[in-house]
């Protein structure tokens, strides 16, 4: 059985920053967090995609022993257009096409509903509560989500995280869904809603993990060269899922691991252009990384 | 021989948060910096007041241990009254009264000539300078500023910093001093310019520390509820000299040690309005917060 099981967006990235341009690349957050995930597990992605959809992309997903029997086609696959400007700081969207993605509707396949280690990384909360009313007994589902989201489905998204063992947001998020621009105070009203815990992420400056009686501050890792940071929450999530998944361990203090394998795929994607980078490295890369990591914030 | 010596500002605050109001509150760089030195050491101020500064504020600093002999007197004391919205992260300065600011000239006292260990908090660089100038031998000048010198005097600025061993700043102004969005580019041209670190400070998401061959992430503290952040960069600065001067040693590691001083002070002065606060923590309160630090910290 593969796991984590992750439902998300497949996409096709066209993208421009300072430093480069793709297009047509493989995108979307089922492919980065199933990628940064496959570093640890053998994940499988539940998303839709269309027959344009380049037949490279699926033998590479393959090729990472990520199972894809949850992914369905329809007419067009979803495509992304943005780009970044000098600060790299927010993807600004040029153009969406959603296409198929507009009428999807997961099916989870049988050989998935028994996974007791799901990633609902960013696509719309109603195909994620979907995702975790059919699983027979899921033990720990993590969620991710997005602005937009919030700003169109916010009933919805909250009857989600209510549902979910471990919300991920952005501080930005978390700050628009909770109404303050206190996170300690935002954490406090969505550990009331999942039962598990809250990780903020704050980008370049790290990460929050929150649960009931303690707080872990994750570093951000100093990036000299940022080349693409498309993809990084996602692989931060598929990353943190996939560790789990592996030490099948949930306490705390694994969970403050868990955070910083998610932090180290995050930054290693983001000195690459599109998945480049996540195609070059593999776990020793990341293990070295990890230890670094432990080296800028002892004191 | 007071140390660390100190030049600032010595100002009259008339504060305003969604959380309280003062009015004629002791304040100024060289308060805040000294006050929060003085728990690790016994510090001495350079700076200059007016005939109408309240003999209180005088009778306060001295209870602290705090050597005024450096502080000269005028007509008018420097005012600064500012206010700070909803979300606490920046001051919106209302109005500055300059007073006897204006003309300063500092004089640096006999007994602090023979100092080694200084802090320039926020103050003119031309006055900063004239302190480097003025010193026998200092064996560790650390140096902060703000965004209103780098866009009046810059020269001036870069002219001082070269003279220093550690800058700290705000990333903010860290951007705008080295056109660069990227604070690890920032840092690195910093340390061209002063001998031994570089320090930038980021608010509630902590401090990062350059020296040339390491890099130290120290996390922000989680604060519920801030009261107001008047003078915590100048805390944060104060405190990381006075126990670099406490404990003589300003080895990299000893250095990561000063730096989460300097954020537990700062932290729990932003848990008071003004400095209410520091005049009611005392060294066991600074301990364990820095134990809690380390906890939220460890993976």
């Amino acid at each position: 059985m593969p796991e984590p099981i992750i439902i998300g967006t497949v996409a096709l990235d066209f993208i421009e920053t300072p430093f480069g341009k793709v297009e047509n690349a493989l995108g979307g957050s089922a492919c980065y967090a199933s990628i940064a995930a496959s570093f640890f597990s053998k994940p499988g992605i539940m998303s839709i995609i269309g027959k344009d959809f380049p037949n490279e992309h699926i033998e590479f997903l393959k090729s990472r022993q990520i199972n894809i029997d949850g992914i369905t086609t329809g007419e067009k696959t979803f495509k992304w257009q943005g780009f970044y400007e000098f600060d790299m700081n927010e993807a600004k969207t040029l153009k969406t096409e959603l296409n198929s993605l507009e009428s999807y509707s997961v099916a989870v396949p049988e050989s998935y509903k028994d996974a007791k280690y799901v990633f609902l990384a960013n696509i719309d909360p109603e195909q994620q509560l979907k995702v975790i009313n059919t699983l027979n007994n899921p033990e720990l589902i993590v969620m991710d989500t997005m602005n937009f989201w919030i700003d169109i489905k916010k009933e919805q998204l909250l009857e989600t995280i209510k549902k979910a063992h471990i919300l991920i947001l952005n501080d930005g998020e978390a700050r628009q869904l909770f109404g303050t621009p206190n996170l300690v105070k935002a954490a406090r009203i969505a550990l009331k809603l999942v039962s598990k815990a809250v990780i903020i992420k704050k980008g370049e400056h790290g990460a929050l993990l929150f649960t009931d009686s303690k707080h872990f501050n994750a570093p951000g890792y100093p990036l000299e060269n940022i080349k693409d940071p498309t993809g990084c929450g996602d692989c931060f999530g598929g990353a943190f899922t996939g560790f789990l998944t592996k030490t099948n361990d949930v306490s705390e203090e694994n969970m403050r691991k868990a955070v910083i394998y998610g932090s180290v795929v995050a930054s290693l994607n983001a000195e690459g252009f599109s998945i480049e980078n996540l195609k070059k490295i593999n776990i020793k890369d990341i293990e070295k990384r990890y230890n670094e990591f432990k080296e800028l914030r002892d004191f």
